[in-house]
């Protein structure tokens, strides 16, 4: 068996991450030749299977694991005096992210390190499984989907946990979909029948939104793989997301500074710091991504209708995404609108506008206090104290003057330049990502395939199969050699 | 030697990527339990010297290389009836990602295969060097750079390459800087001799503009290193990056569309297909990206003066960036205005607009001929029938009325929600590079750390470097096997 390892895309590598070589191999061959060479100096690579077909190009002929593939290599020659590394090694950091600097008006996102970490957690949360035995509640399957995972402690029933959950028991579970094995996330309803589907309608138009502000909802359905009859929400899985209420409103501290702190009486220096406060730059990231999903959703004739710190999703530093879409829609459909399921979306739109305006305010005081309408006077006396009036204006705007209709369009220009803050924020970020997928050492072993020196034979193993092959050939060879075999 | 494949973060690893064992263990814990546990019900996990130290955190110690690093733990144990993998196993690909749909109206980016390869590409060309026996002319060293590598062919001295280059003949490579081991690109004036240094106030503010759409220039020197006396700009190096002249005003048939078509006469059926011109959220993508450096470069109090499809970088599918930046402050300065470098830049910058506009034109005709001022009526004809309003107007207000200042802010409206287009396209890209970052095969091998039992040995090496390790010990095991040693 023939080994060697590595794959630079200029020599046919024997030892190759776990691709099939097919898509590999067809796809555009990489030229770093070409960006000095014009075309017409191109000439055939010297490969070692080259046919000249009518077409004049040079098609290669490679046999894996008894498959012969074919595909074109349009590779130039190297020119004369340019040298090509043909050994493997990292290239450096590029500059523009080895010197990149924090914006102080920008929302920080996950630098190198902690981006990571950040995938090796979700990586594990993602293959993370339960022990059957100890949790036999968990049905093994539900629908097309198996592998359930608890994603929250298992619900008792009480009010609060109701009161919260669109006014039902709900559970949620990560789960695998046996028809394309990809991680889902489901949100069962408890003891709900279903007994009208024209709601259907508007779970159909959900399925339709792509959005990097929303997660997806794929299906839903009606089960009775559970103890009671059940309805499920199947939503794309983000793991390791969070809620805003657990990242922001989960902190008594943070609610005395706004219920102790008496703004209307001028009792002393008012704070100029934003001492407990969030950064306005991080309230401005998460208004552009919030705004973004509803104009989605407006736009599509929907209503957001979850509008809620606890329905509203963080993944890494800033990204936020709008969780369990249409689950109002289903639940609280009503039999009088039977003929138009569509008719109370203009009134849901508004009250989605006011929704985003609470959690504006809400983070802005960084207490979710400073949304009762008894608060609301001091609410905002802190903002104007704290923050820019582009951030007063637009938290009026969606909270008072309720005779005019509201538009998600008319905070566009509240937003303005800070469209480009947040546009340059994630390109940089792009920059971050990109390097770190160039230079990559996350620790996570890959697999590969071993292919036989007849190619008829193809073995795809991680490294801790190959180290565990080497240990024990290590140790039959020590045995041989001292004469116990 | 102890081997074992493989780094989950829940074990302690014997073979690691090629990093630092410090910051990796001081680093926040990945904790893929935590986000089912209440922080109540955090335990200390079972790790190996665990002490309890007057804080009441436990810290870890261990020892690397004869190094004892310290670092605070604080996973949880697992709950009972959660199983983590313990082997290695790839998650599959989210399916936010894998269902990712292309939208219409957003530009597109690279899908993971696509971006592999350029990644490869860019590593190639980063890594690419000359044999410098076949390029005498090329100094081994110039100031504080070496491994210098033309990027253009070497410019013969005509009128054509002097005109499109700031009046100079001008050189372009590659070269990394002693001091930081790192990559840049140096733009060399040739025969150019400084003799007044004020316009180095300029250069300084240049060095510290940090923009996602801007090549950052890093410092301007005079060097005697070539063969005559050279002023030398040090930018980043943005691998893979063509101009904008390149991709898209180097196709005579493009050309031949819009100057053969008589579109004052009306003869024929007008084009209702965008039949050879660009895409609208192309040419948006290209606005946003350009008036965002403008307005980064003008709130700077700087003029960019290289507003032209032959100084914008591109990079991958969309990406741009202005590139050149200060080079004409630096060559054109005026002994008058000596001393106020500053003085012309107002104007300079309403230059900026009207550069901008044109670059906008052009590739709305497809074409530089649309800018030539006879074909200016023929060219807003072709906006009008193929684009919308919004684009027509903010040519309009950049190339005519001249009367008045203009300003990049007064576009903002022009753009209106195709911000979040952007932007929504910048965020799906993460996700899908985070992905593959995730998934990672693009078949360059890591580096692994191989410790001793004792800990007190570290070696750093390859897989090639193991493989080959494997092999000799496996031919010296064979031998010895047979008697022969």
């Amino acid at each position: 068996m023939s080994l060697s390892a590595g794959s630079s895309p200029l020599h046919s590598p024997k030892i190759t991450p776990h691709t099939s070589p097919a898509p590999r191999r067809r796809s555009h061959t990489p030229n770093p030749a070409s960006f000095m060479v014009p075309p017409s100096a191109s000439t055939p690579a010297n490969n070692p299977v080259p046919q000249t077909p009518s077409s004049g190009q040079v098609i290669q002929k490679e046999t894996v694991g008894g498959t012969t593939y074919f595909y074109t290599d349009t590779t130039p020659a190297p020119l004369t005096g340019m040298v090509f590394p043909n050994y493997h090694i990292y290239p450096p950091t590029a500059p523009h992210v080895a010197y990149m600097q924090p914006k102080a008006n920008a929302p920080s996102f996950f630098m190198a390190d902690e981006l990571r970490q950040e995938l090796i957690n979700r990586h594990l949360i993602t293959m993370a499984q339960i022990d059957q035995a100890d949790m036999p509640a968990v049905p093994t399957e539900v629908d097309s989907y198996h592998s359930l995972f608890p994603l929250e402690p298992l619900p008792p029933p009480n009010r609060i946990q109701k009161s919260s959950n669109f006014g039902y028991i709900t559970s949620c579970y990560k789960a695998v979909n046996s028809k394309d094995d990809l991680p889902y996330c489901l949100r069962r309803i408890h003891g709900f029948r279903l007994v009208n589907t024209k709601c259907m309608v508007l779970v159909d138009m959900w399925k339709k939104i792509q959005h990097s502000n929303i997660v997806t909802l794929r299906e839903v359905f009606t089960t009775k793989a559970f103890a009671e009859p059940s309805l499920v929400f199947a939503y794309d899985f983000h793991a390791g997301g969070e809620t805003m209420m657990s990242r922001h409103f989960n902190d008594p501290n943070a609610d005395a500074y706004f219920t102790k702190r008496k703004w209307g009486q001028h009792d002393g220096p008012l704070p100029r710091q934003h001492a407990g406060l969030l950064p306005e730059s991080l309230i401005w990231a998460y208004i552009v991504q919030l705004s973004s999903a509803l104009r989605t959703i407006h736009t599509a004739g929907l209503a957001c209708r979850v509008m809620d710190p606890t329905k509203i999703l963080i993944t890494g530093k800033t990204r936020l995404r709008v969780n369990c879409v249409g689950v109002f829609d289903v639940l609280t459909f009503d039999n009088s609108q039977n003929n138009n399921p569509l008719a109370l979306m203009a009134q849901y739109q508004q009250a989605d506008l006011i929704s985003l305006g609470k959690v504006v305010l809400a983070l802005a005081c960084n207490s979710l206090a400073g949304i009762q309408r008894e608060n609301l006077q001091k609410a905002m006396e802190l903002v104007t104290i704290n923050y820019s009036s582009d951030l007063k204006n637009l938290i009026l705007y969606l909270l008072t003057d309720q005779n005019r209709m509201r538009s998600v369009n008319d905070i566009m220009p509240m937003i303005g330049a800070r469209f480009y803050t947040q546009l340059d924020a994630a390109q940089m970020r792009n920059d971050v990502i990109e390097e770190d997928l160039a230079k990559l050492d996350a620790g996570v072993p890959e697999k590969i395939s071993l292919i036989s020196r007849d190619e008829k034979s193809v073995l795809v193993v991680t490294y801790s199969d190959l180290k565990r092959c080497f240990e024990n050939t290590f140790q039959e060879l020590i045995a041989a050699a001292n004469g116990q075999l």
